[in-house]
């Protein structure tokens, strides 16, 4: 039987990555059938890292069947996976979230989180020496997930070793850390094809503050000012995206990496009682600027107040 | 800030073992300053261990303090900590059970749970080469914790890895595995100085079949004619552990180590008829062998039946 490997819903670089480093691993090294699969179309950046390391896009899944072999990974929530998933043979899960639960599994399974900032490390330190036998699109895509998630090394989730992995692997290539972080950056950036209800999900969790239902979504960016200039739209957006999702608000953070900062979309009064109580600003207009926010994780969910 | 390291409620060797071996790694190695506690006092068989190995007992803790560093090993179900478990700080579980779920984490954490015998075979992997570098006292907890959960490679949740890490350890120690295995199951035997509920309680799990709740309970003696001796006082104390437990019924099995089989007690008609459906057995009197039984978690729980 195949093991399928994915990670979440709207994947990013590392939920697309990850899952075709490990089923390598799988397949190459350790003798076990696996396939990479992807819970929907992987978004710019991810795009741009296969078509740039030369690797085949990864089946798009909807749903498990059950009793089928799966191995999770960048994700352990159970809102972030096919609604079937505890009908699947969950074998591994290899993540660097906060522990949620709901995943069931029918007995111990390997599970490995650590609070890195990125799948691909821990998946870096789980296959050890076996790297050196893989080809370079499996060490690119293991690059530029680290590269993604830690924006550069500019995210406060960055750890030293998640950079020495990254600098280490970039010797070994041969390839400018800069150069690949900019072009990754720029394709994110490229988000012209897409609705206004499209970005406010594109990377987006769910999140309760008090008794009020968040949708907290970022868009990483170098180019903030193309997103602004659609901020109207996205605002009016907002109250059909949040109704159709079950929240009552959306919260959208436009990051922007080369200047460190976030800059808040406030469509409205909540918005802006939300923003005060939480970052101390104080929201005189629309949007408001954040200096050095980086990280829903590490910057956002955990200030959150009412 | 000290870090506490305890495993499970009830504490067998591994429970005892384990967090002294992950402290002293914590401490040694990591200059992490830790201790290593427990949640009740040990079993004979840890009390055993301790002894033999020069080992200090930890110190026995009812409760967690809100915001202290613990580390969990040997478990990641609430129902087997302190009730105020997730007022602490967890900071990494080290565990070989299935996930459970209900442990909260104040963000991304270390999780290292794999489907081996032994959480000190876990620990003996995530120490690695630094294992060198641990007094006599440790490696034999170690080996020692091993030998319990694999009751000497004859239960059947043994893997290659539990045996070759022992197998190392003993050479290392110079140690006979049979002779301390001998040892610890006869120390594990000797009950004679608790009551009928101290023993339906000693080794027991809460488990749901059907809409009945059971505690499931085992005892794994090398001498079972000394519990078979005493089977109408147990069955007659299993009502009111029952009824203050909030379980429906008892299970006790009696895990005859050297002989490889189980002795199910049977109280009641219930009891009979879930023995039936569940190990397709025929049961006529109040007490039925099980061949080759000697696991709850790969050979009981998993085939009750209603």
């Amino acid at each position: 039987m195949t093991t399928k490997v994915f990670g979440h819903k709207s994947p990013d670089t590392d939920s697309t990555g990850s899952p075709i480093i490990w089923a390598w691993y799988l397949n190459e090294v350790k003798g076990i059938d696996a396939k990479p699969c992807l819970l929907g179309e992987p978004n710019t950046e991810a795009a741009f890292v296969l078509e740039h390391f030369g690797l085949d896009k990864p089946e798009i899944i909807s749903g498990v069947d059950a009793g089928e072999k799966v191995v999770i990974v960048d994700t352990n929530n159970p809102a972030e996976l096919p609604a079937d998933i505890n009908a699947a043979d969950i074998t591994a899960i290899i993540d660097h979230h906060k522990l949620v639960g709901g995943l069931e599994t029918k007995g111990p399974i390997d599970i490995t989180i650590r609070p890195l900032a990125c799948t691909a490390t821990i998946i870096h330190d789980l296959i050890g020496e076996d790297l050196a036998k893989a080809p370079t699109g499996i060490k690119g895509a293991m690059l530029a997930c680290i590269l993604s998630d830690t924006l550069e090394f500019r995210s406060p989730t960055t750890t030293d070793h998640d950079r020495a992995v990254c600098e280490k692997l970039a010797a070994d290539l041969g390839i400018s850390i800069n150069d690949l972080a900019t072009k990754m950056f720029e394709a994110k950036s490229d988000v012209s094809e897409f609705s206004e209800a499209e970005l406010l999900r594109m990377d987006s969790k769910e999140y309760t503050v008090g008794s009020t239902g968040l949708r907290v979504s970022v868009l990483e960016t170098t180019a903030p000012k193309v997103l602004l200039d659609r901020k109207d739209a996205l605002m009016a957006a907002m109250p059909a995206v949040a109704k159709e999702d079950d929240a009552d608000e959306v919260l959208l953070f436009i990051i922007d990496i080369l200047n460190e900062e976030a800059t808040l979309l406030v469509p409205n009064d909540t918005v802006k009682q939300i923003a005060e109580a939480s970052f101390g600003c104080s929201v005189s207009g629309d949007t408001v600027v954040l200096p050095g926010i980086m990280s829903r994780k590490k910057q956002i969910i955990p200030n959150l107040k009412a």
